[in-house]
């Protein structure tokens, strides 16, 4: 059925002939196709929640820049809003939640989502499978529930998320009930997109990093643990903790498919603490594209050699910077999937 | 001449009765009586500046916290404006300059620093060392020069530094011509530093966690070792590399006295990496302090016979956020006094 399944082989720890690649934000503002569509519509939450164009942001970069799957585009926040907490975009800064939780009243308030409250991303994956015909995989995604808990805390993004991990430290067992419920929607939602045609999904643990070995393991992985058990059976799993660093055997002992490596990680450690029987992808340091080809060429060949052919997805430690140029993310896509291991 | 010099001891590898403690940040918006003296200064800038307003809040929180040191009251940015880049304090917002290093010319134009471009510092330190009239040493600090660079660039605070490191990619040896400049400024101003009466000093690279680990090691590391090479004949050295989780070993190898934490490190593989010949300071979680006493004092027992009472200094593995309330820092700085490792 799928033409191009090297990224599906690859998770799966089967041979591949070279090494997939595809990139985080894709879909994003470094191509004008994408910055085209986005001005169709009104706003950032109007954009996510048109099927149609998420749709069309989500072909573009298997078209444009030859990548090996496509990602689903929305945002990890559509999971507070269906849980009941609204969120705006807020030009050049960020997401904003007028309201935030703080107390038991606002835990309680909360809903379980189902793939129901997120139609229009389960609409969007139909069309962009449909639209894919079988040339790549379709990721799907969600946050993982840290993340998605410290937004809804701290109500926008931090660079400490200090009132997020205050919740941590003073309420416990309210942070845990509402970890329980964002896990629960989120295996909801990942179940949606898998029938809906997402052939693997990837948790987003943006900010795993900026909590304690001890905290990560007690709030962030123990959820991450369930939903991992609980979609494995359905579809390859990736498991991305942004900075955690001293957890990568901690994740592969959920079983995950991949786990994903931000670009403070050496690759032979990584395989060394995660060991064998799973698949690592990462971990170009998006500013890397910033360079000319040469130095592209010759820092990607250091890496792909370190990882190696099999049981590897390549990417980058980080979304796509905005600023970064179009051509030179297609040398890098071209050099990958040319490289001999 | 010192009636306290735990700290000192400590960083020198010398048998300690108990542990000492100090904690970044701890002159700061915690402490009503620094917000007093703050607003006697019309701007964040003009308070850096004021030697006696600078010595104030310097010598309150041995008086307050009863902590076993004294960090002289500055900013990390006092280099760039020496070399010849001033910069703005903008309330809520951070560190802002108007003008940044693009190009050849601008790396040109910056002079390097001495201690006398800082005379403000080396005042203020004379009246702190004076003030606190031989209770606990004095610390005196300075940018690590891959921090202060980032800043020159980026001109700003960022969550991801991608300008600092574009610059990196695109004009390493540009790069290295201005981090060359910031080292000897640095050596300059800290060897101002102790001859006014700093017993130690501090290397803060905020930034470090934004790098990989090569280039950590050629852009951050190289320099870093250049001043400890410079100074530690006349002081001890603490390296802070906050987020360098992989350079524990190499930062070891600089020779410094100390090496600062943050607390996604855990106490014994520190250790373990960073050799028996160095002392360890840190690695609380500052919001660890919004929780209950009887929380704090079980983490930070657990963390305390984890580095154990010899080679280490304890700390925060960051500085104190401004909403935490005083009490819970006075109740762990006693913790730790009082608890017999």
């Amino acid at each position: 059925m799928l033409k191009n399944d090297l990224i599906l082989k690859a998770a799966r720890g089967e041979q591949v002939e070279r090494v997939p690649i595809w990139l985080m934000r894709q879909a994003g503002r470094i191509l004008p196709e994408y910055r085209a569509t986005r001005a169709k519509a009104k706003n950032f939450i109007e954009f996510v929640k048109n099927p149609e164009l998420a749709c069309e942001v989500t072909i573009q970069p298997v078209d444009i820049l030859g990548v090996d799957a496509a990602i689903i585009f929305s945002d990890i926040l559509v999971i507070p809003e269906a849980m009941g907490l609204p969120y705006q975009m807020i030009e050049a800064k960020g997401p904003w939640f007028e309201n935030t939780i703080k107390n038991k009243a606002d835990v309680d308030a909360m809903r379980i989502a189902n793939a129901g409250d997120l139609d229009y991303v389960i609409q969007a994956l139909r069309l962009a499978k449909q639209g894919l015909n079988g040339r790549v995989p379709l990721i799907g995604f969600c946050g993982a529930p840290w993340t998605i808990l410290s937004y809804m805390v701290e109500g926008s993004g931090s660079k400490t998320f200090s009132k997020a991990k205050q919740f941590l430290y003073t309420q416990p067992e309210l942070a845990h009930a509402l970890l329980d419920k964002i896990t629960k929607s989120s295996i909801n939602y990942l179940k949606g997109q898998i029938e809906a045609g997402a052939d693997m999904v990837q948790l987003f643990d943006s900010w795993a990093g900026v909590l304690s070995e001890k905290q990560y393991y007690e709030f962030g992985l123990k959820y991450i643990s369930q939903i991992v058990e609980a979609i494995k059976p359905l579809a390859p799993v990736t498991v991305f903790a942004k900075d955690a660093h001293y957890a990568l055997k901690k994740i592969s002992e959920t079983n995950c498919s991949t786990i994903g490596l931000d670009w403070t990680i050496d690759p032979a450690k990584a395989r060394t603490e995660a060991g064998k029987n799973v698949t690592l992808q990462g971990n170009t340091d998006p500013c890397l594209l910033y360079a000319d080809e040469k130095t592209i060429s010759k820092e990607t060949e250091i890496m792909l050699k370190a990882f190696g052919k099999q049981r590897y997805i390549c990417n980058l430690g980080h979304g796509l910077y905005p600023d970064i140029d179009k051509e030179k993310v297609k040398f890098f896509v071209n050099f990958v999937k040319e490289f001999k291991v």
